[in-house]
């Protein structure tokens, strides 16, 4: 690829790139001297499971490496220990060391169903940090001011609001900054959240007389509700470690523009090809279920390969459209009393998500056989859950929820 | 002594005490239960001397010793790495480790004219500070916030002029309070402009599930002037490592009305007795020049024994009284080319200093008979400096200068 077209396919899902100028630049320098570039990103592993809004990021490092370039990926194990502020409007309750290093384990194995294992290192960014030790913080902080952290927009706000900010807060821009000082990042991806802590890498970079990391963002991906950001704590999610057919059934239920977005940031095909199934769905040649289907597809077999779309296919058809069952519905958690278990009184469930009024009534419902479980018809009180099952889809007289495992 | 007399005897001198209750009942508790409160003061070893401003806090501690109590002496060999921005308006920059050490020696020798070697611990806060590291400086900057450092006034009027804060300055009251938990301090003393820093030290104990420290903050001393706080970079201080000449005529110069501040910070005669004197002067029945000799000799007397103090007023009255040297001149540090010399070229010192206009004028001076060093005519070009001398008076026509050495 001449650089042009290298930068042609980096640019695909960008949100900004600071600047582009280097960016062609480093990228010549590479191509000349050989010397693949370092390309980092950082996650907190703040939650147990990645899920697609992260894969956005982690499919851009895969494009540097389809390029020859190295993905540098760091799991924040310090850093969540502080809780990254980043566009929210209240601190984050800090981790303990445990909780992160378990996460981080889980994002090592995750991380690989989209980056090339050859040209990835992973770090935790403990290496470095907890050399630092008090000194070293004091020195570190020494390196930003007040103000200028109050230029953050999401902390300029919380302070207007009178919401307090832990100084520890503030501490989180600078170990990332530090981060790309360690690694000698060429270049940094991350949300468009992340503008500000990215840019704070590239002068810290300076300052210890090293060249100034490029900066490119990627956007936050919208989660299914097209509205908030993707978060495991929203709800509005689909983790990359989900069942194919839990995955193609939320890949279904989002909007027909979601669809494009989703195209745009959760696939490899190019902008032309997704331009093209936007004219065909609004000229008419193509129908906006047929296009999804081929998203769902695209997006399962990333993670389950082409086996597991096609199974995630035909569950969905069988499940959704043969039974008739609504496209949204109710959605819960499993009462935490029933988590886990193996046999529910389905009784008992269906009065604590309050789809019965009462348990007699659920008794009622259950005998007179109106009461149906992932699409089959159920009498007993107690239900058995099938192993691999993520989910229950209940009928109830004419009501429907879903009940998450 | 009974409470009352003791909280009488510590008042002296303090500007406020939070709370006096706490203070009343702490002594209470410590004279019931023979326990010796622990009376912390932290200084940061910027400087190489301390000087008497300094010594308006220790001879609170030594207060506090005569009631049976032990003084905790902290020196901040960590926090001196960030520079206290308390009362200042703008950052100090940092110092290096191997400056703090040295100047923790010279501080350890000078603390002792005042304080009860028996009755004192020295502590360097790197002890228990360099413990923390990355993790412990995180979580101990999560306990405070950003609105709360704003709310001290130095730093939000830094902040509302646009005048950069660095992040490390917030670090430093915190390091500070840090310092009160790892002592278990009963009470902390500290100039009024730290009152912010002592009450955060209060908050932590707190928070760490030990009792609040009590806090009580004495007034800052004026300089020689008058007006600025007493500091060794606006030069209008007394050294307590002076020579006994230097501080005896230091003390002779400040206004009458400074002169009772000064007993009432930098002597132990009690209120009472600072009264009588005060109306002696007022009434007429005693001279104001007088009643300053005797402070004087007082102070001298504190570091130099009743010998220094003597030597100081001799030396004094035949300098200043006998040979008419006018009480304030100008006041230059010696040219650095000209520094630490044994042998000086007074010619160029006197055109460097601006008394001669050129090298010709300086000369013709020095020909003329018409210049005079430390009160002795002069008139060769190379002037001997004598061991143990810490400035030149220097007389050029009827101009006068004074040159530190």
């Amino acid at each position: 690829m001449s650089i042009d077209q290298q930068l042609e396919y980096l640019r695909k899902g960008f949100a900004q790139v600071i600047t582009e100028g280097e960016l062609r630049a480093r990228l010549e320098e590479s191509h000349k001297t050989g010397r693949p570039l370092r390309v980092k990103a950082g996650f907190d592993p703040t939650a147990p499971d990645l899920h697609l809004g992260h894969t956005v990021l982690i499919r851009k490092m895969r494009h540097f490496q389809d390029l020859g370039h190295r993905a540098v990926f760091v799991i924040g194990d310090v850093t969540g220990l502080i809780g990254d502020p980043s566009g929210r409007n209240a601190a984050r309750p800090p981790m303990t060391r445990e909780q992160i290093l378990k996460n981080a384990e889980t994002y090592k194995e995750q991380v690989f169903t989209i980056l090339d294992k050859d040209k990835t290192e992973v770090r935790l960014n403990s290496e470095w940090l907890l050399e630092l030790g008090t000194l070293g913080m004091i020195q570190l902080s020494s390196h930003a001011t007040v103000a200028q952290m109050l230029e953050r927009e999401d902390f300029s706000s919380r302070y207007r609001q009178g919401k307090p900010i832990g100084l520890h807060e503030f501490l989180y821009p600078l170990t990332q900054a530090q981060d790309s000082v360690a690694l000698r990042a060429d270049i940094e991806l991350g949300g468009t959240d992340q503008t500000f802590n990215l840019l704070l890498g590239r002068e810290l970079q300076a300052t210890h007389g090293q060249r100034r990391q490029i900066v490119a963002t990627v956007p936050i991906l919208e989660g299914l509700d097209g509205v908030q950001k993707m978060s495991k704590s929203l709800g509005n999610y689909i983790g990359v470690s989900e069942p194919a057919e839990v995955m193609y059934r939320k890949v279904m239920q989002i909007s027909d523009s979601l669809m494009f977005r989703y195209y745009e940031l959760l696939t490899d095909l190019s902008m032309a090809e997704i331009l093209r199934l936007r004219h065909g769905v609004e000229n008419g040649s193509m129908h906006p279920m047929e296009v999804k289907h081929d998203l769902a597809a695209r997006i399962v077999a990333d993670f389950h390969g082409q086996a597991g779309a096609r199974s995630g296919r035909k569950t969905f058809r069988r499940v959704v459209q043969q039974k008739k069952v609504p496209e949204t519905m109710a959605e819960f958690p499993m009462p935490a009393e029933m988590r886990g278990k193996r046999h529910i009184r389905i009784d008992k469930l269906l009065r604590a998500i309050g789809l019965a009024r009462s348990g007699a009534e659920a008794n009622r419902m259950l005998r007179a056989n109106a009461v149906a479980v992932n699409g089959t018809k159920h009498r007993k009180m107690t239900y058995s859950v099938p192993s691999g099952v993520g989910e229950l889809i209940l009928k109830f007289g004419k009501k429907w929820a879903r009940v998450r495992l």
